[in-house]
């Protein structure tokens, strides 16, 4: 089983946009068996793309394509793969049906070239495009498969997961399956936990132990490749445990899809306390990244983003003084901030951040430098300090970040 | 003049890294007037690495290879480059003094495989690598010039800006340049704009249009190629002015790294005019996206988060009954947010959201319904209804552009 991903686009070629879909299409295609062999990039030409599929055709059984399903006269990918496999371009309703729908919802006009973005290729089974208007196409032909994708990684990975990777399932069924589990770990850092886990990463065979890094977090994939379920489960299930024991306190949930804010957001729901927030140097990044997700309402009701001395006293009604006094990146001021934002919002939570997003220091104070304060009803209000590094844009998540950890860590105790 | 780039490693493959090099060579060579017309990934894989070394030759005149000039067993590339153009490998002197040099001074242990990264490919030029361990080496043979650089972009980055850069201009001197411009636009579609502009884009020959899709913008990059500067310049300023004839209300600003909060936070600074917020379902989005910017304390002091009807009427006063009759997704609650928060901050401006982020309906209004108002010192304030499409992040993300299209206008109008 041999697949290939050809990216079609003038603007990779230019190096205006990263091939970001071909490195998430290799790692889905990978988790259902499937290896990919090449990558390929080639612009918005036809005589190039053609002469692609035809060496494509020669090496692959399957060939993703991603990019040129969209409305303009440089979108031709639909048009030769379709000639390429001598068949035609036919309407598909469901996305005319949408199309129609979202210019009617939008109030916007429809311009001619939309249609553009209803056609598949006739014969083939229609892929929806739960984010997007153009339409993807799955299609075997002389024992190629070939899967049409958009190019928008906000289209195509939605598309693909949810509608186009049941039907590879179906089309290319895996004696052995690939059985994976991700553990995510705030708190630590990749080469950390790597040290940490030395070794039962050297001793590994299966299942698998793969780390990755991500902005202020890290997660481990666990996976067996094992024709039974219940026996790979079981293997996922001492291998964690074997990984608990090590950094297990750094641990805060599963799934690739989770996040710490989700975690935090369900730690409250499930504790019934409610949470409330001012913010100066994280500007309500940290409200915003609550907003996220759906269904939030229910223990968050609103805040403050203080950006000045003068909204901290004028909001907050902290005292002139202390501002004076303690500065405004202060553990004074983060202590009045949170308290008092607490007392307004009336929450049994409320969190402050107060600091240096840098790139220039303030009172004397290094970019980085965050105080944050967490206030509970009927508790001392506790507050940490911390040295972010980096940039303004990854100092402000840092802090969201470690927010998040204090307040799950501190309604998790209440059990 | 055509080149392509091939970048080697298994890990690309699998989806574990994203394919930078691809990127960041492609732009560099477009500014050296080298059009590239591939990118491959292709694995640690002797037999298909030389397979395409063989399919490039016959189509390029260029080939940047990345990647597998390091320790290991699996770094292949320039063994099979050399047998390719049947030459052998040598040690490069410079390479190996660096090496024993490297490993004197952090007074670790050098193993035998490390000598491998000294070794180039005879008869061509050696690269040097600023900043690793691994040499590189530009070749030319059959007409076909190779160029092989190392894989981490930490590496390959400076070594082709120091070293590689002044060798391709030297071999492949250009008579013209590529002069570009970047247009960008908000409130206009791709498809539209496009529409609007398809005259122009079917003569385009010399400047060329690129559109370019973003979520919630339109980019147009026109790009000359030319041997004299001046000329260039001349020419895209007369396509420049066609453009903007068509589409010009819609346009913001210029260049690849300016963004619509940039310019709106610059027209405010400019003007000497400040900004509150009060935030529903954007929940600090509008905000956290001015604490992006470097500076913007001079125009944004700070806002309010009200999630809630009860925060809405705690924080801003905002009267029971209105939000009663009305529903918090109505103009009336908009504007009373907004010029509540006007007074309450004390601002020249304040902008308001409300509205339904999704996936659910509130309050029998659909996702995607918000009103969005903007109070202004001495002016009547302004609402506006949108419907937004897509998911909650979407929705949210929209409701913010629109925002700041809505506070640049009001504020430039003031000229």
């Amino acid at each position: 089983m041999k697949a290939e991903i050809i990216a079609v686009g003038t603007e990779l070629l230019l190096g205006q946009v990263v091939n970001t879909n071909a490195t998430f299409l290799s790692e889905e295609l990978a988790n259902l068996g499937i290896e990919v062999y090449y990558h390929t990039v080639v612009g918005d030409n036809p005589q190039r793309l053609e002469q692609l599929l035809v060496e494509a055709q020669s090496r692959s059984d399957l060939i993703v394509l991603c990019g040129g399903l969209g409305p303009t006269e440089d979108d031709l990918t639909k048009d030769i793969v379709a000639a390429h496999i001598h068949h035609s371009l036919v309407e598909d309703e469901q996305a005319l049906a949408r199309l129609h729908e979202f210019f009617t919802f939008s109030k916007s006009t429809m311009t001619e070239n939309n249609l553009r973005q209803t056609l598949m290729i006739e014969g083939g089974i229609a892929v929806q495009n739960p984010t997007g208007l153009a339409v993807g196409t799955l299609i075997t032909e002389d024992e190629t498969t070939y899967l049409l994708l958009p190019g928008p990684p906000s289209e195509l990975k939605p598309m693909f997961q949810q509608n186009a990777r049941p039907l590879l399932e179906e089309l290319f069924p895996q004696e052995e399956q690939l059985i994976s589990r991700v553990l995510r770990f705030y708190g630590i850092g990749e080469s950390q936990l790597v040290t940490e886990l030395k070794e039962l990463i050297d001793e590994q065979t299966n299942p698998t132990i793969a780390p990755y890094a991500k902005p202020n977090e890290v997660t481990l994939r666990l996976t067996a490749k094992i024709a039974d379920k219940v026996e790979g489960e079981q293997l996922l299930d001492h291998l964690e445990s074997q990984v608990m024991t090590k950094v297990g306190e750094y641990f805060y949930g599963y799934g690739d899809e989770n996040s710490l804010v989700k975690v935090t957001v369900d730690a409250l729901k499930k504790h019934g306390k409610t949470i409330s927030a001012a913010e100066s140097l994280t500007a309500g990044l940290f409200q915003s990244t609550l907003g996220d997700v759906s269904g939030v309402s229910e223990v968050f009701k609103g805040g403050f983003v203080t950006y000045s001395a003068e909204t901290k006293e004028q909001f907050l009604a902290i005292d002139r003084k202390l501002l004076e006094k303690e500065g405004t990146a202060s553990e004074a001021c983060a202590i009045a901030m949170a308290e008092q934002t607490r007392k307004l919002a009336d929450t049994d939570f409320a969190v402050s951040f107060t600091g240096v997003a840098g790139p220039n220091e303030l009172e004397g104070q290094a970019a980085g430098t965050v105080w944050i304060a967490l206030a509970e009803k009927g508790q001392p209000t506790i507050a940490v300090l911390q040295h972010f590094k980096r940039d303004r844009k990854y100092i402000r998540l840092s802090a969201v970040m470690k927010g998040l950890d204090l307040i799950r860590r501190a309604v998790d105790k209440k059990k």
